[in-house]
């Protein structure tokens, strides 16, 4: 058995291991949050550590509107916001206002593959839908809508974990008459939406919520820090009321009001959208090193399309080859990496990979592909 | 209608509202977080802000685990802790790992109203069960066993809200043996167990897990702050891991791992404890003038026990008379409080209210008593 790593250990040394989608420790800035903590602290009333409201502190989601505003490109309105636990909670709690057991939820194939425990949790029947470069693909979902009612559609449009695929303006547009049509929510991890590192990336869910039948969920984690907890849905008016019902809100109020305000002083202070510039330009040049050492060693042997954002490599292996018997091998090699059946919500894949790419530096980069290399030609 | 206040109001000027189960702003100790916040921030390692591990980072669990063998008088282990986003949520989460809606939960009658709407969630038939001055009545639980087959005994053993009743060490045991033979958890909200104001309350339950069907969950938000949203369950080895099992930490790691560094900080400072001696210091002052000052003017009219800890009196009306109606008419006494009413799972208990002494300071208490004492004579 491959050893998976905690969330709080880094790989042994000498181990280059792809499979963390996680930034690099550097690139989680203690100095951001040293500033916005201690503006915070500075500004602190005695009602700032008290229950927050229940959609979040007026004050953070006035400041994440104009953050999305200027991020997405859209307008955004403190009162379509609610403050979550990051996206994971956030789905957890969606399952438990708006499904029940043995409903079904749609979710791309492939799709992140910790989302699958979440919705097992609750119960839910998971039917994946096949995706392409152009992310999630109508004619399917509609063939798919003629065997089953799904309460919810699960997708990551943009930049999706694992193959990096971005779902087209027009194809997310065909979605949502469709979930109008069909009478489904449309659950929409935007956690990489921010993370586009050239073109910027089709409409965000986010800003495309008039229909009422649009959750889009984002979060903190992968822009400013994990272990906040702190993320945020952006929804129709409806839709955040029937959220804001959930009974933990109403015994507990916001989800997440300290580190709220930490965020809140982050944008404020410009800390964040100087962050977000950073971690593009870090990630890009990680894309990059890691395509052209992809194309260099194995460009005859796999296939990809280099991602336009988010974290991730999708890599198709040449026929008869098998990831997991890969991945069994990697570890003398003194690398990591996810095989593609990891993300089937049907145990299929077997010949993918996904490399994560925001892990390591450049050198890493090369370093690693090049045991890829070996361990391919070894195989 | 009544107004509700959210959770970020305090009351209109000139009004006392009983009705809050929140400590007053100048409890909430902005000092104390700056310390401990300072101090972490001083310390902090970019991995600090990554997704913490799954149960909690090892430092906060060790730090928890001395400071609860020190308040509860048990010896803690860190293995028997997992963290969670407070009791609220970890609630919440219980019901989403143990159990599957349409089955059976018992609470306490009364007991805490917001715990309704989260049981709710989940779909699951709510059974509530007397309760006397020694909190459960173990003749009274097995009585609804022959008819009820419960997933979840949810109680809230020390200074129940609302009735401030403490159940007996020895009903607690009993209650465990039934748990055995029964099979069913008992799920503890011991939120108010250190805030006792003369003798120890009984055990916790946190240290009497050994049966396996004991899951403890305690919180910082009455004893540090609520906004934080940290608590932890302390459970057994096998209970443990299968709430580790959760979707969401899978997913997202630790539940709170920002808010638990400072949390540790504040622990290993000293200044947890501390403030807890402030706490039941200026509790102890409240409950006091409280009961003075309702055996003065509504002695010979309500009935009461004087509570021990927690932050309720719970009274009792003459007969005839109805809390409800009461309520109605409080708000042009400007006078807050909660109707009986609210606690019970099945709209009774009319003839009582509650109130809470938490949130307002001596002079402030018996002026709102003698409003109370004027709403019951005019009635």
């Amino acid at each position: 058995m491959t050893k998976t790593l905690t969330f709080d250990e880094t790989p042994p040394e000498g181990t280059i291991n792809f499979g963390l989608g996680q930034p690099s420790p550097e690139l989680l800035s203690v100095p951001i949050i040293k500033k916005a903590s201690e503006a915070f602290i500075q500004d602190a009333r005695p009602l700032d550590l008290n229950y927050g409201s229940a959609a979040g502190d007026p004050r953070f989601t006035h400041a994440l509107a104009e953050f999305l505003t200027r991020e997405y490109g859209v307008k955004a309105d403190a009162s379509s916001l609610m403050v979550t636990n990051g996206n994971s909670q956030a789905l957890d709690f969606v399952c438990t206002i708006f499904t029940k057991p043995g409903d079904t939820v749609f979710v791309e194939e492939p799709s992140y593959f910790l989302a699958f425990k979440i919705l097992a949790d609750h119960g839910l029947n998971i039917v994946g839908i096949p995706i392409d470069e152009d992310g999630i693909i109508i004619e399917e979902i509609k063939k798919a809508l003629e065997i089953h009612k799904p309460s919810i559609f699960y997708t990551i449009p943009s930049f999706n974990n694992p193959t990096g695929y971005t779902t087209s303006e027009a194809r997310r547009r065909e979605l949502i008459a469709l979930s109008q049509s069909h009478d489904f929510l449309i659950v929409a991890d935007e956690v990489y939406q921010m993370l586009s590192y050239y073109e910027d990336p089709p409409m965000a869910f986010g800003s495309m919520t008039e229909s009422g039948t649009v959750i889009s969920m984002g979060s903190f984690s992968k822009i400013l820090s994990p272990g906040m907890r702190l993320g945020w849905i952006q929804s129709s008016p409806s839709l955040i009321q029937k959220a804001l019902e959930y009974g933990v809100i109403n015994s507990g109020g916001s989800l997440n009001h300290y580190t709220s305000h930490i965020a809140r002083y982050a944008i404020e202070l410009g800390l964040q959208e100087d962050h977000l510039v950073h971690l593009r330009t870090t990630f890009k040049k990680r894309v990059e090193a890691m395509d052209d050492a992809l194309t260099s060693v194995l460009g005859d042997t796999l296939s990809w399309q280099r991602p336009k954002g988010g974290y991730f490599f999708w890599l198709t292996l040449p026929d008869g080859m098998d990831a997991d018997e890969l991945r069994a091998k990697a570890d003398s090699y003194d690398l990591g990496f996810q095989p593609g059946s990891r993300f089937s919500s049907r145990g299929k894949l077997k010949h993918f990979l996904r490399l994560s790419f925001s892990y390591y530096w450049e050198d890493d980069i090369r370093d690693g592909v090049e045991r890829l290399s070996k361990l391919i030609a070894d195989g």
